[in-house]
């Protein structure tokens, strides 16, 4: 089962792609959608949307998680913030991905088993589930395996 | 110059077609794009994002006016108008059509002359401006048409 793991924003989205069998994972990729801020919006979008799909068509997932959203971020952040996921929702819909959808407590409670743990327990967890040498950077990418390995233990879909 | 208005939201999307000649305006179409609450949300999104084209290719605008959103919302309403709003932008953007954007009370300001003005005293102008029988319905259309004049005025671009 492969799975693309995505961190929302408009200025930077973060992925990462992992296999899961048998409850081992192995890393495929991970990285960022980064579009600049003097850039139109409308055109900043459209770059997030062509950049879901072609992240999509090089590496096929079976599913996808991405961030819910924190209810109590201030509402500037949350209309940029819900701008860039309707496109990245759209663009797993349009090819037929579930989608599952974690809070950073969810996935804090996933990997760390604690919700209120902090950044650096959940990067060393994703680290360490990996297998890699080195946390993964940027952050944004880092929060994106996060998310896919939260999905590989909780499938909660729809 | 034909200009396309429109409410963004994920329950309903309204709509209003108009189109400017010498500062004379015709009506040419308004109405709503719906989706269910219990479909999934990837799904709304992708309707949303369909019945964009779909409008745009029936109609060509040749710019479009959306609904800039409060700051002072609720986050929950601000992430779920903010998706809608990011593949409705995606959708004018993928057909080169220039967006302006205003917040309700530019549009107030533009159709009363007045900031603070009542939603009827809106809705009333949209009716006079466009020489219509009666004002139209639902309010997410109105909206939009308001919307599509307030840009006629001020045709603030990108």
């Amino acid at each position: 089962m492969r799975i693309l793991g995505i961190d929302p924003g408009t200025a930077i989205v973060g992925y990462g792609v992992i296999d899961v069998e048998n409850h081992r994972y192995t890393i495929v990729d991970y990285g960022c959608i980064r579009t600049a801020a003097h850039m139109y919006l409308p055109e900043r979008l459209d770059r997030i949307y062509q950049g879901m799909n072609m992240l999509i068509k090089k590496y096929q997932p079976q599913e996808m998680a991405v961030e819910e959203l924190f209810f109590n971020t201030n509402a500037t952040t949350a209309i940029s913030v819900g701008q860039a996921r309707g496109v990245i929702l759209l663009a797993a819909q349009q090819q037929d991905i579930p989608i599952g959808e974690y809070t950073p407590l969810q996935v804090k409670q996933a990997l760390v088993g604690y919700g209120r743990a902090e950044k650096k327990q959940v990067q060393y967890m994703v680290k360490t589930f990996l297998n890699m040498m080195e946390t993964p950077k940027p952050d944004d990418a880092a929060d994106a395996l996060a998310l896919a390995i939260c999905h590989s233990h909780s499938r909660k879909i729809g």
